[in-house]
Formats: C-alpha cells, structure tokens, sequence
C-alpha cells in the first residue's frame, strides 16, 4: 500500500508501486495532507486502448436510451451517497452552497442528459439530422445526414475548481453518444473524482471500459491518441493552446475542444439607475460571482461594466453587500458563506495579478490584498496562516481600455470595474475581453437587450439578461446549466460543451449518407417514403412493438368529399371560413378553385378511413407532426389516406413506446392532397394482461 | 496597364503598378500564355478592413431572404453568360462536361443558396437554433440558442481545380450569413473567377464590400485576422496543416475551415460479381472519376476496393470502359472526353507519384505513364508535347494494406486496386486512408450497406450507396451537392462545407440567450408564451401583414363538448375508435378516463371559435406543426382557445408571407388540453386589389 490515492484503470482499481513522483495536496482552510497523487509506471496506451477495444463494444451494444437509463442510474446513486462528496469538498474550500453547484450539479447533468436522450434522441444507435433531400426526380436516389459515434476514447482533461460537475458535464455527452471515457481531473482535487468514480463503480453501474479514472499525470498521452478520438480540455488558455500544437491535433485527426477561463463581463443598462431593481438584482448577481467559490470560477463575472459616472454607486453598494451578506472562513464552521481558494500558490498567484492590475492602473474600491479575518473550523475568529483566505476585491480603471482589464485574470474574488458612454462603448468593451463564455447584461430596456446582443453576440458563448421579472428565478450569470451550451468563442476556448444533445453530437461523426430509399430506410431505422412498404395483411393497429415493423401500412379506401360535407362540418365546428362556404369569394383567392374542404375535414375523415376501431396495441394518438394541404379538395373529389410506420421506439421504463406513422391523403388524380406524421403510443405486446399493468402502474 | 489580370478591391478594379512578382499562366493543352498573375504592393490591411467595415455595413442592412434573392440574381446574370465561361475554362483543359461540375454547378450552388435561405431561414437577421428551454417553473425565465453573424471577414483560399464552382460554394453560404468575402483563387486559374467575378461587378448587383478577388497572392494575410475573421481553404493537407499552426489560428481566434484532398475509397460490395448491374454501375462510375478533369477532384475514386480474387475483371472491364468512351485531347477538339491536366509541372508531379506508388509495389494493369497520343484543337492525332496530357491508370497492390496506397496521393486519373476478404476487412481499407471527403459502396445488399456504414462513417463525410435501383439516377462519387455536406475528418481536412443551411452558420455565432419571454421574444422576432400579447381590438386576421405584429391575439369563447357531440363527429368522420365510443374500453386505456373527445374533433373546434370567416388579409391555412394533445377532455367539459402571431415571415417576392400562430387549447381548469403552431399564408396589404393582383400572377 502506497498511500496513493487509487486510479481506476482497465475496470479494475490502480496505484503506482513507486512512491515517487508524489504529489502531496493539502486541505485549503488548514494546510493538513489530503490525499498524495501520483501515476508513475502508468501504462498510457494500455489504458486507450482498453477505452476502445472493452469500452467501445460494450458501450457500442446499448443504444442511445440504454445508455440514459444508465446515466440515470449512475444519478440515483451519487445522490444516495452525496453527503461523502459534501464532506470531501470543504477539504478543498467548498461551502455547502458551493457543492449545490458542484456536487448537485453534477448529478444535475446526469439526470438531465438521461431525460433529454429519451425525449430527444431515437432509441436506436445512430441519429438523423435534418431533412431528407431528393436527389432524382423519380425519388430513387436522396440524400441526408446521419451521426455515427466516432470509433475511440474521450480523454477529458479537467480544472481543479469543480471536480465533479466538471467532469460529470464531459462525461455525460460522451457516454449517451457511446463513446469511452478517460477522465483526468486536476491534482489539487484529485480526490473529490476518485469519490465519485468510487461510488459509480461499489454500484457496479458501469458498462466494461466505459470509464476509467487517472488519478494524476497521463504522460504523452496526446502523441497515443489518433483519428476518432478526443480530447476535452478545461482549464487556462495558455494550456489550451499549448496541447493544439500537438501534431495530432494540428493535423485535424484528434478532435479538440477547450473552455478555458475568460475574462466575462456583466454590463448595468442606462437604465437601471440606483434605485431600480435592476441596480439592485445587479449588484446581488456580482457579489454571488465574485464569492462563490471564492471567485474561482471560469465564468466569473471579472468586469463590472457600468454607465458613466456609476462606479462609486456600484462599490459602494457591493461593499455594503458583501458586509450584511459574506462571511468568509473553513466551509466546516457554521456561517460561512465564503472559503479559501484552493490552494496557497492559488492564493499568491491571485495577489500577484491583482498587483498587475494595481499597476496597470486599477484602484481598489473593495476589499485589500491583506490576509482577512477568518472563522475558524473551531468557530474562533483570526487570521489563518495555513489556510488560503482572501477578501473580495473590486478594481476601477479610470480608463476602461486598459488592456490589462480585459486581458488578465485574477482567479479568486477579484473584479474590475469600467465605465462606459454609450451602448456602442459597452459592446466595444464586451469585445476587448477576446471572447467569453458569458456575459450578463442587466436592463428592463428591451431595445438595450436587442442592441447589444447584435452586438456582443459573436464574442460570446452565452448572454444573460437579466431584469426585475427574472432577478428572483434566475439561474445565475456563472452557473452553466446543461439545456445550453457552455463555452466561448477566442480566449474562451472555442469550444461547445453541454447544450443538451449538441455535446452528445461532438462525440459522433456528421456523414452525409446518398442512397436509395431502402437503404436510408435500413440505415437510419426511420421509413422513407418510396422504401418497401407491407400493406397487406393484418391492420398494423392489431399489432403491438413486438411485432410492428417498419413500412407496415394500410392502405385506405376512398371517400368522395361532398358539398353536403363540407357545411355539415362548417355547421358543426363553427368554422364557416369563406373560402369553404362563399363560392364567388373563394374563387378570387389566389390559392383556391371556388368552395374547398377544410384542412380539419379532411385528417379528420383520414383518421375514420385508417383507424381500426377496436381496443388493441394501439392506446392513444398524442399528436401530429409536419401538417401540409398540398392540394385543395373541391366537392366531388374523393380522398384515400395511406399510413405507414415510420419510426419506431419503444420506451425502455414503460410497457409501451411511440409509433410514428407516415401519412399521405392523395385525391383521385393521385395528386398529394396532404402529408402528416401522426404520434401513437402503441403497447409493447398485445393483450388486457399489458394495458391492465399499465394501468396498475399509473 | 501592366497586362496583369485584375483583382477587385474595395469595390473597383485594381492592377499592380510593378510587373515584376508575376507568374505566367499557360494554355493546359499548348502552353500559351493565357494570363500574367501577381498583386505586388497589395494593401492586405486595407482589403480586410474594407470587408470588415463597409461590406459588413450593407450585408447587415439586409435580411436573410434579401440576401437570398441576390443570390438568385447573381447565379442568373452569369448563366445568361455561360459561354464565356465555358470558353476560358477551356484554356485550363476543362472538357464540356467538366464545366457542367464546375460552372453550371457554380451557379446551381447560387441557386440553391437561394432557395434554402427562403425556405429555411426566417425572413430576419438572427437565426434561432433548437427548442425554447424553460429554466424556471413561473416561465419567467427562459434559454434558447440564437445564431447572429461573425463581425469579420471570410477570407477563402480556393484550389485550381474548381475556379467557379469551388469559390461560389463558400462565398454562397458566406454572403447568405452576412459575413464579407475575399477570395483568392490559385493562379493556374485565377482567370476563369476573375470572370465571374467581372460578370457579377458588370450586373451591378454586389452590396458594397460584399466581394473583394484578389487575383494572386494575399503576402501574411493570416497576420491581420482576428477573432471574427474565418478563412475557409480547400487545397493540399500539407498546405492547411501549415496554416493551422499559424498563432491567430491556434488560439482559436481565427475560424479556420479546410477541405483537403484526401484518398477516397468505392467499394465494390460481395454480392456484386461481375454480370450483376452493380459491377457495371461500379466500372461506369470509377471510369468517369478517373478522367472528368483528368481526375484532379479531391472526390475522385484513388483506390478501388474489390472482393479477393476480383482485380483482374474489374481491371478488364475498366480497360474495355476506356477504350470504348475515353478520348483524350484538346477540349477544343470535338469528341475528346478527357482533357489534359492544368499544366507540365502537375503531369510531372503525377508522374513522379505513380513512380513511387510503383515502386511500393504497384503495377501498373490499366493505362501507362507515356506520353499518350492526343486529338489536338485542329483534329490531328498524336503526341502534344507543349500539353500536359496522362492517360488513364490503374495500380494493383498485391498486398491491399501497403501504406503508399492509402497515403500517397497522384493527383491526376490514377487509381489504385486493392482486394478484401470480409466486410470488416474492406471497412479497415477504408478507414485506412485516414478520413476521407467520400466514400463510394455499390452494393445491393442493404445488411452490407447498414454493416459498412456502422464502421466506416466516422472516417467519411459522405457515404454513396450505388445499386441497380439508382445507377442511373445517383448524382456521382465525385459531385459534392450543396444540399449535403462536403468535407470529411481527418486527412480530408477536418471540415464541413455546404449542407444547406449547415455552412451558413458556420459563419454564424451560436450563442445561448437566457431571459424573460419579452426580452427572446424581442431578441428572436418569434413570439414566446409569456411575453406581452394583444387580444383586445380588432381581430388578428383582420390585419394584413403591414399591420399585424408578433404577439397579436384572439382569446376564443369557451364551448362545451357533450356525448352527443363526440358521437356526431364519431358517424361524420368514421372515426369510431374505442375510446371515444366505448366507456369500459375506454376506461380501461391507461390514458383516458373513459370516453374522451377526439383531437381531430378539438383541433377542428378549436378553429371555428378562432377563425373570422370573412374575405380578408388571411388566405389560406396551409399547415400546421408540433400538435400534441396534452390532456383529454371528458364530455362536459368546456374548451378554449387562444391564438398569438408568432412569427411573421413575409416573401420577398410575393404579395403574401407566412404567419405563424401559436394555438393553446385549455380547458375551464385552465389545464393545457393541446398546443400546436397553425401555418397561414397572409397579404401583405389588405384590400381586393392585392389580392386580385396575386390572382394575375398565378
């Protein structure tokens, strides 16, 4: 026994026979030894090629809504055993309030993944995008895009401030998209990660190979990575661009993305003069950034950009803030809302930018560079010379241009504060910040809003506009949240992580895919029309998922639409529109002949023409999709529908799943009159034992 | 005048003063001199920020479908001056119907650009991207993606092979997107853009700045981008590897996109022996791939991967294919099919490559590297030794894993032949050439076609399945169609260009927007449930489009639904289905409480209490989207509707737009009993002369 912490490698739990090449990290608040990483004698390639080998077949035999089930899973279970990772956390400086967004978070993006690939991704393993495209006029060669997982290994390299949430946030997409994961967190909290994984793996939740865990360096790893894998990458800009020199990620062949750390601003409207709420939720939001996490944090708010002549209002409002709302000390003694940065060295590489930005010309309007009074684990007040405490500060430029305002970042509480003329300037001042991963703007000026997202939309991953509507439900200018995609253009990183599927696609390869409509129909696992269809035998409304297939169809008779019908169904519905009741107007429309049927009659009486009445599999029509009238109808046509399965997916939690039906009522031309997508549930097998368990289980 | 061939910039036509620095331009097929090509003392500087200030100025002043329509303009002034064109291309060694790919598909991308900005981008300057997610439970606070465009200039650096086709297919999408252009073009044919370029200044249709042509070289351009700036590069691997290590493209500021030349594979499927149709359509189209421009197409076919044992039929059929369709000479000359390569020094790099595949073990079974007789302009036959002429050739690789073979590139009408044992072997082949712009499987076996593309999609950008239904009708291995993408991972470069809308957001930010409904509805130009809405007033379909306005609305009079009603709708429709007429069943259903009204029923309610029935700015209802029935409803309950203008899209080149309106169906709880998006088509003014002015244009 080394007594170094464990790394999981290859399913299987690991740790280095040489106690060499050891780092030792230290609890932040006291100084104590937490934990001593290190990885010598690790075997790089052994541990790449396990991801692709084990972890690619295993994973490669779920498909997308296997895999959420699973993320699910992997959610319940960290929740059981939250209060491990909340008391793991204050070690490296977290309050509780702190870990909701770590720890919670974390799991947060797990279940939201797990439910976002149910609702949005096929139960099958590649995804379609977009429309199809006719290639040939007589419909025998289209085209369209499919997403296929790529072939290797994420090894997803990650910062120090969230050592759960940041790698659960990478991990999450990768996994829903089948793809590998290497995770590789970042030494000072080196041991939050092992907990998790450790849990994960007593729940005996993970596929082969899916995850593996490296718990300190993975030397040379980029020149063991090739075409088909990743490599995700947060943390400082200057290492970002260091790993895009590697040959391998110069040539193209390994994807790369990075978020790094950027210099985010949070704009005050002219509007929301002292006194609004705006002024105030402003300033609540900035207090919130710059101490959270003791402001370490990529997405901190590091410039305070206000209206001219504003800067004293603005400190002093935060300062009197800061003083009614933060209490900084260990997360362990009771109060605090604010704990150390991570480390000592953190600690002084903060006090030197911030000497930088003294000298650049930044004076200090809050807090000082003095180590502050602190509550102590024991609950006594002092100063603490192990731990690594530090004040909120706030810096004003006289000139907001000052490139070291826009340019230099202070990883800890620290924010600067510039003025600006006009919303023009305070986009101009936006933009200096070289790309960011979000910027809030505070106004109840809706033209404000509009302004200056056309104008600092490009320099930014994410805007956030706050106003007195939303001060109170807001998520938060730092607090990525899953739905939306989390990263920033130029110093941010250029990167896209999270944003619902978006992140699972960047796992996947995009192939624009030319074929007959049989093979795009085999392919894509989702009819198309002219593909081979079974409109014979038994109605498909008689059968469950256990035997429906795709092209399955009923092929309707035809019905002749008559005048009588079409004021019978005006009279009923109310709908006495002209162009079905008032033959001379309707004629002088430029899109009918005279009186034609309404759009309702005519999926109405397709429903009565290809439904099969009786109880069976099929439960219910939840809705309808891509509704287009191609061709009136006039009194005397007749309509037919033809329906055909189209998609299938069976719901992995429930007794049943969706069926979508490709439908198309033609006239007796055989012209299209209208095409539509309808939305069934269907149960999975036939018979009352099925329908009544679901009933049981409602 | 220096006789040097003009560049555009900053809106007239410029030639340097000095006429040293220029490189002479010679006939493919005699070595005249066609053009002198050189920009010594250009203002690099000058032309970017010229882009950047005035071209973004009057592209931004414009709409997406106004763009769109210049689009449409700009591919009709150069086809009513195709043979132009045609003419010069000639000069490169363009046969006819290379000038079908290259100009005519120049102006068919145009075309297209045109259409797809209509159809699928809204009438406005943002794009929103993907569904509205609530992040609050009051709805209050909202996030969604929206798309504004980059605030820079898109240098695009285009390869000789395509001069109209290859710089059209990113300017297209570029202008689309709002974002400037500055091509340059290689200087073997920088005189065929010139002309086009020269057509479109001559139509007077470019928007100030849109379009800058540098005709030769752009001396450290990469130095003077910025973030917001992309280049797009189609060229050799080597070159953009060259450019990727450039710092502004490192860092990630500059976007950079490329499409390289890469070793595409076709693979002839098991099942295809010859006799089979598929061996014929395999053997037609590797014969048109390795001469249509004598076989300078990153697309083109360089290995041939057939089934073990198959070499030499597929190498006599193509030897047969050759003899009886290929005529090699001038394109001056009547009935050559295949013209020379651009110039001597290409043939001798052709020459050189075939030397070295040779010597990795190649032989040579089709075609030789002697000079081949030729049919000159004046018809005459023989050897053209001013003329860079090859013949067709084909190499055979005993050993199908020799790495020359999937490496090394003879860019020219050479090919290499390799066989396969297993689907899985031949799919290891493909991946072998590492990422490819295309990949061609002519199979009629769909288990063959769906095993192939599980394994070889994540190494392609585009995979073209060929059998006997589509022989006929497929648009080619080698023609990139801007409905999909083109580009691939890897050695192919990395990129995406075309597919539709895919590119134009390439040139588009993607930022996440989080705020109240007001402000996303402000920001979008599409109306979000929330925000402000008008139902008092006159009724919204009394308003043409120059009076309606995002948020107009009607709230609808409640109605109650009885038994007797559902049974009515019941008989008129046909629509009998067991849980609208049968309690037990119907109680029975997990989802209903026992007989509940039909949605087609409440849909077609839902429009008699919305609609205003007389003539009017409203025409027609052509569709309707994303219904879904969210409670049912029992008989006795009550139902209403509101109704909002949601987004109004109005069409440049008609009298009418597109509204959309969000529908919400509620029952006396207030519950939501369904939501979904009515499709109307609405007069742009109200009154009969609009719309009998519409009726003339029909």
């Amino acid at each position: 026994m080394s007594g170094i912490l464990p790394s999981y490698l290859r399913d299987t739990w690991w740790t280095p026979d040489a106690s060499d090449e050891v780092t030792e990290v230290r609890d932040a608040s006291t100084g104590e030894i937490v934990a001593r990483v290190g990885t010598a004698g690790i075997d790089v390639a052994g541990v790449l090629e396990h991801a692709r080998t084990v972890g690619q077949r295993s994973l490669g035999a779920l498909t997308f809504h296997e895999r959420a089930v699973l993320l699910k899973q992997f959610a319940l279970a960290l929740s059981e055993r939250k209060e491990e990772l909340y008391d793991l956390s204050m070690r490296s400086g977290s309050t509780r309030r702190d870990s909701l967004s770590d720890i919670d978070g974390g799991i947060g993006v797990l279940f939201t993944y797990s439910s976002k690939g149910r609702r949005e991704l096929p139960n099958a393993k590649v995804m379609v995008d977009g429309p199809i495209e006719p290639l040939s006029k007589d419909g025998s060669f289209l085209g369209e895009h499919v997403f296929t997982r790529l072939p290797g290994v994420a090894v997803q390299i990650n910062a120090f401030n969230f050592p759960m949430w940041g790698s659960l946030e990478k991990f999450a997409p990768a996994f829903l998209a089948g793809v590998p994961t290497v995770v590789k967190p970042a030494t000072p909290t080196a041991y939050v990660a092992e907990a998790w994984v450790r849990i994960l793996v007593e729940a005996d939740l993970l596929p082969e190979g899916s995850l593996q865990l490296v718990s300190g360096r993975l030397p040379g790893v980029l020149d063991h990575l090739r075409l088909g894998d990743l490599v995700g990458f947060t943390g400082s800009a200057s290492t970002a661009s260091h790993l895009r020199t590697h040959p391998g990620v110069e040539s193209g062949d390994v994807r790369f993305t990075s978020e790094t750390d950027s210099i985010n601003a949070s704009v005050l409207g002219p509007d929301a003069r002292p006194g609004t709420p705006e002024f105030d939720a402003y300033i609540s939001q900035l207090m919130v950034e710059m101490t959270t996490k003791a402001g370490q944090k990529c997405t901190a708010i590091r410039r305070a950009i206000v209206p001219r002549g504003l800067s004293r209002d603005v400190a002093e409002a935060l300062e009197a803030k800061i003083a009614a709302r933060v209490v900084i000390g260990d997360p362990r003694a009771e109060g605090v809302t604010m704990g150390p940065v991570v480390s000592l060295s953190q600690r002084d590489d903060v006090r030197a930018q911030v000497a930088r930005l003294q000298d650049a010309g930044g004076e200090l309007l809050v807090g000082s560079t003095d180590a502050p009074q602190v509550v102590r684990a024991d609950g006594t007040v002092g100063e603490a010379a192990d731990g690594a405490f530090l004040s909120p500060m706030l810096l004003a430029f006289a000139d907001p241009t000052t490139p070291e305002a826009h340019q230099l970042e202070a990883f800890g509480p620290v924010a600067s504060l510039l003025e600006y003329d006009s919303i023009a300037d305070a986009a101009d001042l936006v933009a200096r910040g070289g790309g960011s991963l979000v910027t809030s703007v505070v106004t109840h000026d809706q033209d404000v809003a509009v302004e200056l997202l056309t104008r600092i939309g490009a320099y930014n991953g994410r805007v956030l506009f706050l106003s007195r509507e939303n001060a109170r439900t807001s998520t938060g200018h730092g607090a990525p949240v899953p739905h939306l995609v989390h990263g920033g253009p130029g110093r941010a990183g250029g990167g896209e992580e999270l944003g619902g599927i978006r992140s699972v696609l960047h796992h996947m390869q995009r192939t624009a895919v030319q074929g007959s409509p049989d093979v795009l129909t085999a392919i894509s696992g989702v009819w198309h029309a002219g593909a081979a269809h079974r409109a014979e035998g038994a109605h498909p409304f008689r059968k469950s998922l256990a035997d429906l297939r795709i092209g399955d169809a009923v092929e309707s008779a035809s019905r002749t639409v008559t005048l009588g019908d079409i004021e019978t169904f005006a009279e009923f519905t109310g709908d006495t529109f002209y162009a079905h009741m008032d033959e001379e107007s309707a004629a002088a429309n430029p899109f009918f002949p005279g009186r034609v049927a309404h759009g309702y009659l005519l999926v109405s009486w397709a429903a009565g023409l290809f439904v099969d009445p009786d109880p069976g599999p099929v439960l219910a029509n939840y809705g309808l999709e891509n509704l287009r009238f191609v061709t009136p109808v006039s009194p005397g046509d007749e309509i037919r529908v033809a329906l055909t399965a189209k998609q299938i997916t069976p719901r992995e939690t429930d007794d049943y799943g969706e069926v979508r039906w490709d439908a198309v009522i033609r006239n007796q031309d055989d012209a299209i009159v209208a095409t539509y997508d309808v939305l069934t549930l269907v149960a999975k097998t036939t018979g009352a034992s099925a329908v009544s368990e679901m009933v049981g289980a409602r």
